[in-house]
């Protein structure tokens, strides 16, 4: 994570500790992976105390020991690594590449939550920034759905691009249907389907297969057409301006 | 690895990416571990071609897998990060806290030809710089070291600031006869056992046994005196200024 691009300079780099753990531990959590431990590539600078905090509370809200890593002293913007070691708690390990035309598309959760609270937090609104500063990795739901599902990953820059490359990898398509994704704003439907940072799972899993937690039918899976995505029946036809890209 | 602090501005990105993995193989070396793997944590920029050539050519030298890690865009000076994963050879692992007093010290290899290279290359003299831009991980000599050692680490901060960390550690006194280290330049001696960079091996092993790879007896482990340290004789009172200090 890169100071000014993945956090606001200047926000409590408690929160910046939560979120570089939290974001690593949803990788695994889409692999349905039982975190092992971590470990921290820290630049020193202001706040290291609240750094040490957030960390701190991070670890032991999801039981997860820090194993180690590095510190190394920086100047102008800082970057914050953090590598996640898990096992896989189902054999094959969810990727993103197993869907299969028929199957249905789900999500967890609500998409836009962190969209508000990065508003929230930039303007001092004084409304509720959670989602966006402690993102909750979803552990418990990813190795409860590793034994379902066909394919798997976390939506980390917007549930279209993610939904992209999961069709990409499967070699399929994506029709979602957007009036049934649950959004923190109806009204600013389309920009909580492209504003990443929420961290719920997306993931595809075969008709008529009951669900073992909460999530929401967003679509379905076809074979390969023109493009790998379409959205309430329009295809879509770029990757770009679907979601957050990493450049 | 922050760019300007343990690179030179403008330094071959092949030379970098060889180090950056190096030098994380050197400490799964130091605990006798045989390497499973590294992760990469990549600031993009200039000379990312370069920097894949050189990774290629350090993951296939040492015969290790790249298992995943992450790209991000950057500004401002690059900070770039590894994590490499291994498995112990031997049970205990070595750690810096074992030396006994009675046990001989020892070092691998040659001090400060790491310094020379760098002074070569900054000053571009066209002496050889491959000590400082491709230091060779000391994996095989750790991995026969492991079952032999008191305790063992490698040195990348200079040898007297380790041995310093070596001795706390394990609660004792080393006593280091700067004469008996080889050292590149012996008229800089001093400055050959500060200097850091070189990833030699340095360990404590009980008197009499036989090495089962070659390396220099520098000193002998005492009951812990006044300061974890001497130099020929000479306490040495300060850790400041025995080598390379993070800030």
């Amino acid at each position: 994570m890169v100071e000014g691009r993945h956090w606001l300079p200047g926000q409590d780099m408690a929160d910046v500790a939560w979120k570089l753990v939290a974001v690593n531990l949803s990788d695994l959590a889409a692999k349905g992976a039982e975190p092992l431990g971590v470990l921290i590539g820290h630049t020193l600078g202001d706040g290291d105390a609240r750094f040490i905090e957030g960390l701190r509370e991070v670890l032991e809200t999801y039981g997860v020991p820090l194993l180690g890593g590095d510190t190394v002293g920086g100047h102008g913007a800082r970057t914050l690594g953090c590598t996640a070691l898990g096992r896989a708690s189902h054999c094959p390990v969810p990727s993103r590449a197993g869907a299969q035309p028929g199957d249905r598309v789900y999500v967890t959760g609500t998409l836009g939550l962190a969209m508000l609270g990065f508003e929230a937090l930039r303007d001092r609104t004084g409304a509720d920034s959670t989602a966006y500063r402690r993102p909750a990795p979803r552990l418990a739901e990813g190795r409860a759905l590793a034994p379902i599902v066909t394919a798997m990953m976390d939506i980390s820059d917007g549930l279209l691009l993610d939904a992209w490359r999961l069709a990409e990898a499967s070699g399929v398509t994506l029709a979602i249907d957007g009036n049934d994704v649950p959004v923190a704003d109806a009204a600013r439907r389309r920009e909580c389907l492209s504003w990443g940072d929420d961290y719920e799972l997306l993931f595809t899993a075969p008709a008529g297969i009951a669900l073992p937690v909460e999530a929401h039918r967003v679509g379905a899976v076809e074979t390969r057409g023109q493009t790998p995505l379409s959205l309430d029946g329009e295809p879509l036809r770029r990757a770009e301006g679907l979601g957050y890209q990493h450049s």
